[in-house]
């Protein structure tokens, strides 16, 4: 098959458009670094919501409106949703897609949960199946502290490398045809699973899944880091990045400054005390739609790879004594 | 786009072949109606490992080994495997998919995710991106009657509408060419939510689902439910077959004795004590690969329209006074 190259890479023969993208996000992240980049900043965590899992839903659900309007289209337009969220059976994506009448594509790749959407979105619009698709990620710090860690009422102490949650979603339309910057190749992770067992070490546990995605990328393209002007993975934060950089040394992919984490560049880690940096599917999906997408469309950045990663863990599977399995998905955007 | 047709159809230009199926289910499964179609039988619940969530992850990697075995292939020959299950961070398939070396795309549609998998996996193929993808999808009671209603220890008394969680998972290989019955078109369902919250009620919750989506395909398709000789819902059980016949039937689609629903075929109600049929992934999945790709391969039918049907409730939507979201996927299988 032509479009496929390598093991696990598709090449796209028509390119699919980055019609638009929008973001929405709670006061944290308002107060980071990428503020300006953002459509909405919620003043709480709960936007008058009677629960934090209804506030992630609401996040979703006005971060795909947004990208809608912002291309310039109806909801009759879209053929599919793509999205998913990290809530148990991707509860904030369906109640906030319950209210579109567009037909639902559910995706969980836990925090690689957006690049998980834009690979598959991509194919269904170069496979000639849509001619605009809507893609969506959420994640909501109190939900996911809830659910994966302690109830926050609890005031439990965090490691230092443990990342934060980010609160946001972001959602991107998708286009067949027109003018803007493409999705040009994919590369589809495997499961990767190292071993490591600690459910707050989320970076150190998902780099080797990073690392084996971005390996198989560049030996199936046969192109190397400096191809690309940015190259930035999703959730890894700061010692995630670190195992990222020193596996792919050993590889002989020397990621130079060009590389850096989404969860990274969310945060000010000084004044905003989020130690490891920022995780979650909100990370990347935020950052996507926001200041990814507006820096290329500026044309700060011409060919970006796009990398978000997921931590494949069930609190249930941590209890049972499992280690974590990881993957991420490799998303290759480029505007010249 | 050629392939779109309607508002949610994708017809196939060149339909994906089902290659193989391959289904493992537990002791209860193998003592109803459609035991002779499995490929595997287990003695208990367990099968030797040590919780039930293992068991379940266990059930799904024998499917897609023995999947790909009866295709004549080997993992290197497969690049995707699509996938989900019911389990809170589709637990059961990560720790299945994690010992396999090929890409995953992980998908949620809760009892419909058999449908989905089939259909993205036919896009895929049809989309030019691959030669062969393994789609799977799985359940088993205890880890559902555990996650989603109560521990079975405590010896709860049931409804007699509830269904019974299928112990199963089924496993195909699509391939984009050869002989054999074909995917020709697939129709995408909407979520659906009519206000009911009796999650005891799923097959109520998710006929009004099921007949949407079913509405949709005959409209887009313009055939009415007379072009199939088997229309088959995934598991909706005894009650919401009847609500499904009652729905279309106001639309103008007569819904004959050609219509059942995997629920009903999977088990003996009398004889088995199943109440309202059987539920789960599993169900829709290890009917397709045993039973529905048995007989289709051997010229029992030629026109089968399956539609597997999921809930997209979660524990805590249902605390929080909830409605149930649902979704179904329409998928037709041909072989003339």
């Amino acid at each position: 098959m032509g479009k496929h190259v390598g093991r696990q890479t598709v090449v796209f023969d028509r390119p699919p458009v980055i019609a638009s993208g929008a973001s929405v996000v709670g006061p944290k992240e308002g107060q980071g670094p990428l503020a300006s980049y953002f459509d909405e900043i919620w003043k709480d965590e709960m936007d008058g919501e009677k629960s934090w899992e209804k506030a992630e839903s609401k996040l979703m659900k006005r971060a795909i409106t947004l990208a809608i309007e912002k291309a310039g289209l109806k909801e009759e337009n879209i053929q599919y949703i793509l999205a998913g969220d990290l809530l148990n059976q991707l509860t904030a994506s369906h109640f906030a897609i319950r209210d579109f009448s567009i037909p639902f594509l559910g995706m969980y790749g836990a925090c690689s949960t957006m690049g998980l959407s834009m690979e598959v979105g991509a194919m269904l619009l170069d496979g000639g199946f849509a001619d605009y698709v809507a893609v969506s990620a959420s994640s909501h710090f109190c939900t996911s502290e809830k659910q994966f860690r302690m109830p926050l009422n609890y005031g439990s102490q965090r490691p230092l490398y443990a990342t934060w949650t980010v609160t946001g979603s972001g959602s991107l339309v998708l286009a067949a045809n027109g003018d803007g910057p493409r999705i040009t190749a994919a590369t589809a992770g495997k499961i990767v699973d190292y071993g490591i067992k600690d459910a707050f070490n989320m970076g150190g546990a998902m780099a080797p899944a990073a690392a084996d995605v971005m390996k198989a990328h560049f030996q199936d393209l046969n192109r190397g880091p400096d191809y690309y002007d940015l190259i930035i993975t999703g959730d890894l934060g700061y010692y995630g990045t670190q195992l990222t950089r020193e596996l792919l040394e050993k590889e002989g992919f020397l990621l130079d400054e060009r590389y850096t984490d989404c969860g990274i560049q969310i945060y000010d880690k000084e004044a905003q005390d989020t130690h490891g940096g920022g995780s979650g599917c909100g990370c990347s999906a935020v950052t996507m739609a926001g200041y990814l997408l507006s820096e290329i469309q500026k044309g700060a950045f011409h060919r970006v790879l796009l990398i978000p990663t997921g931590a494949l863990l069930s609190p249930l599977s941590t209890q049972q004594g499992e280690s974590i399995p990881c993957v991420a998905h490799a998303v290759v955007i480029e505007k010249e």
